[in-house]
């Protein structure tokens, strides 16, 4: 069949071995405005440009003073200020501060010169309309913010990478960043085969089942930060395969072909990536269940998947080899299972030594207690992938794992109002 | 200042009177193409409109096979079959299986009349070229989808305000649903307010500082599902806010006024929410730390929030109060903090009973154990929203956390690589 070396590698080494051999020109940068950069990667390093906030101001509404004239002050034996005037908002304050004096200030207003510290209003009372009553001491520094204490004119704000968050739009805007460089999304195309496939808008004839792969796995692009191409429904016909994968590697970043779930089609597959370029096929199935008939290769400098034709397994084998690519490009929307979630599993489970497998699970909370219950289902259906919250893994040497023990659940991008 | 009643709300009280005066014209349907609903809401509940995947196939490349050919069969004993052809992948098989015969077929292929069970290929061997050794028997039904067991005629797939994740996508595709009814977006209007605030464009002057609140909140609506659209930056004069509030509120769905930081500006807030149009205020004032000059009314049938303008805290008093108004509604990109994240507090935090309080915290594992580490800074800062994973809540009776008690961590929409 052409695809003498019939290589089954583990994720982790699948994945290594597939970066080494990205071209660096996937790391495109561009220039977005900051209203679009949310959820995109700096492309490098960003320092401070200026001080942040710029000038000493007051976090609290009440009375800039200097410090020492506080000393002392308590409720039995209060500390008199005169109140010489009122810091207005956005307004620089020209007159000095003098001895025992006080100038009314809002949260965020400008100290004065001379004052080093701000007396809350409830601290203090008034006496008159010009005079106050201090019944605390505050220490130089108190209820105020230094000049550069958001932010240093030269020190690191930033990680290159770093994922744009809204409070790091705010961050942005307060330095005046109005154009941010960051890493382009990755063109990703998708291109599904085998002849019992039909596209979505034709009635399938007895034998034949509509494209389900080209719509879960173009949403799940999206919500990694890829931008998905559709390249249609191929059936098992290698020239026509063969074409179509070289355009998609000419017209997109990485090329995505789920199915056949028939062997001749992944066979094929499988064949035209190590024929059309070097270095080609690089693995040519996955120690996991489910995932195993998955494959992959470099086309052209292009990275090729040929991902399950099992809609549940495509979806398992692109978050595992697919995604983390997608990654360090992309707009990555939701953050599906980065960050597990504990559970215990309410049912044994057993799992074949020497590969790593997932199952799906629901996460149900019942007496306070969050379970994960296993979706168990055969493994052509749609609907346990739809079911499901997420995964639990058993990893490569464990045979399994016993009811009630704690698992990691890593999320699909699921709605959960527990 | 024509605010008599200054009412503090606990959040769950200031929510539930909110949601009772919202107007259920919010909720507008519109049909998307279904490449467009990653993200989105169903509108109504949706049935199955045909089987799927409406004729029995295999999950397995191997033999159809009537099932009661093979009891007995074993690795001493097998079962010889007659291969009396092929079962094309898309085709339907018109042949019916005669007593002993198989029939070569792939996973996703569909059973001839007759065949009741899937031979897998690895229990079988071949004898010549028509005619295989089965060495263990398999059950009616083994190895086989049943024509409805995805999907059944008339039968629920969705409730109404489901979201639509990747594996939904797919599931809706293999029903060959091209469009779908979901909410639409609100739209939020967004107003920055405080003399002392200037255009990110602009250089700020001693005493001014840019608007951080327009563009935190503005990726905040877009993370939630909303469509933002700014209103720009107004000074403290009630007259042009009393203007861009109206215009606001005529142009969207809901509108959110930050700052100013000022007391002035926040009665001028209230006092304009309360004059424009009855019921008008609801809360001034929420029982939570950060977050408590946050007030809320409705406006001309739309509600209106007023923020804090310490941008953190708009943040929070975000996540608390229109969050849960864009959700049905929306998009709702990221979820953040949807579902906590259990880890140990690693210092004491003490809180005052009466209001709930919010801490900021970065999540860190350290020896395997997942601690959340308090970011302590002055509430008008902006770095420590920066470095801060998420919110931990101590409820409005409790007096705090002790160190190393297992807390749960709302996070926001952050990069996490643990």
């Amino acid at each position: 069949m052409g695809t003498e070396l019939f290589t089954v590698l583990p994720v982790t080494e699948a994945r290594k071995q597939m970066a080494a051999l990205l071209p660096p020109e996937l790391r495109r940068r561009e220039a977005v405005p900051i209203l679009q950069s949310l959820g995109r990667r700096l492309a490098g390093a960003l320092l401070g440009r200026e001080d942040v906030p710029g000038f000493t101001r007051s976090t609290v509404d009440g009375y800039a003073v200097r410090a020492a004239d506080t000393f002392g002050a308590s409720d039995g034996a209060p500390t008199y200020f005169t109140v010489t005037g009122e810091v207005l908002m956005g307004a620089r304050p020209e007159r000095a501060l003098g001895l025992g004096e006080a100038v009314r200030i809002s949260t965020g207003g400008m100290l004065p010169p001379g004052a080093d510290a701000v007396l809350m209003v409830e601290h203090t009372e008034a006496v008159g309309t010009e005079e106050i009553e201090a019944y605390r001491p505050v220490a130089p520094g108190e209820n105020v913010i230094c000049a550069d204490e958001d932010i240093r004119t030269g020190a690191g704000v930033y990680p290159a990478n770093h994922l744009l968050r809204p409070q790091d739009l705010g961050y942005l805007a307060a330095m005046g960043e109005l154009e941010l460089e960051v890493f382009a999304p990755l063109r990703v195309g998708i291109i599904s085969t085998g002849d019992e496939i039909v596209p979505v808008n034709a009635k399938p004839a007895p034998g034949q089942v509509r494209d389900v792969n080209s719509y879960s796995l173009y949403a799940q692009v999206l919500l990694w930060g890829g931008e998905p191409v559709l390249f249609g429904v191929v059936g098992d016909d290698p020239a026509l395969l063969s074409e179509t994968l070289i355009r998609a590697c000419e017209e997109t970043d990485l090329v995505l072909v789920s199915g056949g779930s028939s062997v001749g089609a992944r066979d094929h597959t499988a064949e035209i990536i190590n024929r059309i370029k070097a270095p080609g096929l690089v693995f040519h199935g996955l120690a996991v269940k489910p995932g195993k008939p998955t494959l992959g290769g470099v086309v052209a400098r292009k990275p090729v998947f040929g991902l399950p034709g099992h809609p549940a397994a495509a979806l398992i084998a692109f978050d595992l080899m697919v995604a983390p690519l997608l990654k360090f490009g992309g707009y990555h929307q939701i953050q599906p299972g980065a960050l597990p979630v504990r559970a215990l599993v309410s049912r044994s489970l057993a799992s074949a030594p020497g590969r790593e497998e997932f199952f799906r699970v629901k996460l149900q909370c019942r007496e306070g207690v969050l379970w994960a219950d296993p979706v168990l289902g055969k493994s052509g259906l749609l609907k346990p992938m739809v079911e499901a919250d997420g995964l639990i893994r058993v990893p490569l040497a464990s045979e399994g794992i016993a009811a009630g023990v704690e698992v990691d659940v890593v999320l699909f991008g699921t709605d959960y109002d527990l």
